[in-house]
């Protein structure tokens, strides 16, 4: 038989990378090396594309605006599929945009943003509609630390701060994954159907004794990437999906690829962000059991000024005398890396790397502007936070087409 | 851990039965023992009760109506928490009945009317709520020979059969699995992440090319079990469920309750039938690939009795002068026990047995009976069918309460 051949070659395809020091899958992100992941190697492992200047130009050109920092500097590094999405959208037939987010506890840090900053550009770049998945079951199945129902209180909590990252309520629409599937359904059973479990096992490294629920949802997070899942959006149009997330979600969604080529439907886009890293530095985790690992969207100005100052790993020398001889090793150095994510005036950024990197300008320096950024993104976002209302909650989640579907005509 | 040890020994008891040339699961039901299944030894595998006396006059004695020929031949004839199910019932708590269909092709065969003729007496002995599934889904995963909208309007052409039997209208919510799905989601997830993978490769002998909709589906069908899966109908209360069914989907439901004990919920009761079988004998199969294997609900009156007359094997002599001599061996013989399932006298079924027995009366006088008492069936269930409108299948799976519940109090 043919097509298992090729089948079977698929499937080598959807292994776990093998690159030393480093497991990334979406349960799982090691990086045991201390530098910045090897992101050109991991492009290779994953068989997934680099971003190129040409993409940046015609992103620039189709929208009529600036691309965003995260795309200038390399955040958003990788892609699959870009080119079909943009083309999709440059013929009129636009496309829409998927992410999400697995709840889990009340307090989300900084990292969480990442995606939603992005995906928020992109929706006004292009005005395209953007579907938001609150997988509250795949945290179920995962994390198994409460119960379903304290997952969905963490959803609708967390739906809070994605809202106030500034999200259109007519272009936007939110749902909790159990209490949506229900629509998704059918499609939830086509990718069931089309993968096997030791296919699944292969990817996510499943093992027997895991429930059944750590096999059943993939397809959940698979669903939301056909139009069909939507239908009072989009009617039953079939329309193409463009996927922003870290590179750690890209299994689940070279899976869904894979099925959508099974299914003769349009494969889901990806475009794929490295990793911020915790405070203590590249291969440390962020996470709430050491609060001084991150920056939290609750956090006040004092307490962001006090994990960066005493906790932000830094890169510069260990006297100012070695300091300014040898300057600040910026590939370990958190600060600037936070820097790279926060700060978008590039000229200042520049100018930073240039004199940071010589030992001119010191760790203490390039901390109280990271500190000043991100006081004003933090408290910023804790101001917008405060006015979301569950009525706005309920809004962003009631069943309703959307303003910008079907796209305005180009010409 | 004391639980762990207790949980394995549950594990223990979910695995397939090891009677000799039997194989019974959910999707295979294999006895190559030509005589019928040897229920008692199937009830100790399986370990669950066997129905008593004591059962059919509580029975009687509850609904005020004699109890159904079903259980008073012992067809159905097996059970699991049968009395709690009853105590729910005379406490004045009501309970419902969940029983289904894995709707295949649009030629349901009389075997397949048997729980539903079953169902709807104990409806209306009890005058309790139905809900019946029609799993889509579990045939789109497991039978997979088309597409799952097929499988969708199989179940819409099946809920007409179903409805045919007389179901009320007013009492009854019929749904597609892969409609509803979504309403029961929470519970589905519930039973997911209680269920590990090796668990329920036990249970129903799953390998690992199987597609993951095999591990997803289970939860789907153990859902139902749990009142809270029916909002619309149960509201917020925690009502005990019993499903009649044929014993092959007896593993669903253990392992449904052995969840229902980890989720601190009633467990849900059953009640098991034998086997109708084959027209060529016991150990055969009823299906289309062989018409003249079944007889078919869409079966002319000179089909039946063409079927009846030429493939119903006897257990008759070969010769007028054996038959005289050594009776019918009514162990083999097909039309005596279709009698059984199908003619409700219990005084005419009785002389048949001795007389037929006895070698007295022949097989043809035998087969005579049967032909009219199933073309009088059959004829009826057609004409009734040929009623039944799209309109009223939409108002038997329209979301809504059902006139009997809550239940009236008893005294």
């Amino acid at each position: 038989m043919q097509q298992s051949e090729q089948e079977q070659q698929k499937e080598q395809k959807i292994t776990q990378n093998e690159i030393p020091d480093l497991i990334i899958n979406p349960y799982e992100v090691v990086n045991n090396s201390k530098k910045q992941i090897d992101y050109d190697k991991l492009i290779q492992s994953f068989g997934c594309q680099r971003i190129e200047q040409n993409h940046l130009e015609r992103i620039q050109a189709l929208t009529q605006k600036p691309v965003h920092h995260y795309l200038r500097r390399g955040i958003f590094f990788s892609h699959r599929d870009l080119n079909q999405v943009l083309d999709a959208y440059e013929a009129g037939k636009g496309f829409y945009l998927y992410t999400g987010r697995g709840p889990s506890g009340d307090s989300m840090h900084v990292g969480h943003l990442m995606p939603f900053i992005f995906t928020k550009y992109l929706q006004e770049a292009f005005d395209v509609p953007v579907v938001i998945e609150l997988s509250d079951d795949e945290k179920f199945f995962h994390k198994s630390e409460t119960t379903l129902e304290e997952y969905q209180r963490y959803g609708y909590e967390n739906a809070k701060d994605i809202i106030a990252c500034g999200f259109d309520v007519n272009k936007t629409f939110i749902f909790l994954s159990s209490k949506y599937a229900g629509h998704m359904y059918h499609n939830i059973c086509k990718f069931q159907h089309a993968i096997t479990y030791s296919q699944l096992r292969g990817i996510f490294g499943l093992n027997e004794s895991d429930n059944c629920g750590k096999v059943a949802y993939p397809a959940v997070q698979a669903a939301p990437s056909l139009s069909s899942s939507f239908r009072h959006i989009f009617g039953k149009d079939e329309v193409m999906c463009l996927v922003p997330q870290g590179i750690d979600q890209d299994p689940y969604f070279r899976m869904t690829r894979d099925v959508c080529y099974k299914l003769k439907v349009p494969k889901t886009g990806c475009i794929h962000s490295q990793f911020l890293p915790g405070l203590h530095g590249f291969g440390t985790k962020m996470g709430t059991t050491d609060p001084t690992s991150a920056i939290f969207l609750t956090d006040s100005p004092k307490e962001i000024e006090e994990k960066i100052k005493k906790h932000a790993l830094s890169g510069g020398g260990m006297t100012k005398k070695e300091h300014q001889e040898k300057g600040a090793d910026l590939t370990v150095d958190v600060p600037y890396h936070y820097l790279r994510f926060f700060l978008e005036d590039d000229a200042r950024l520049e100018e930073i790397r240039v004199q940071y990197g010589k030992g001119v300008m010191m760790t203490s320096e390039v901390k109280k502007e990271l500190i000043t950024v991100l006081t004003k993104i933090i408290t910023e976002h804790q101001q917008r936070r405060a006015l979301v209302t569950d009525e706005m909650v309920q809004k962003f989640m009631e069943l309703r087409p959307l303003s910008n579907y079907p796209p305005k005509k180009n010409n």
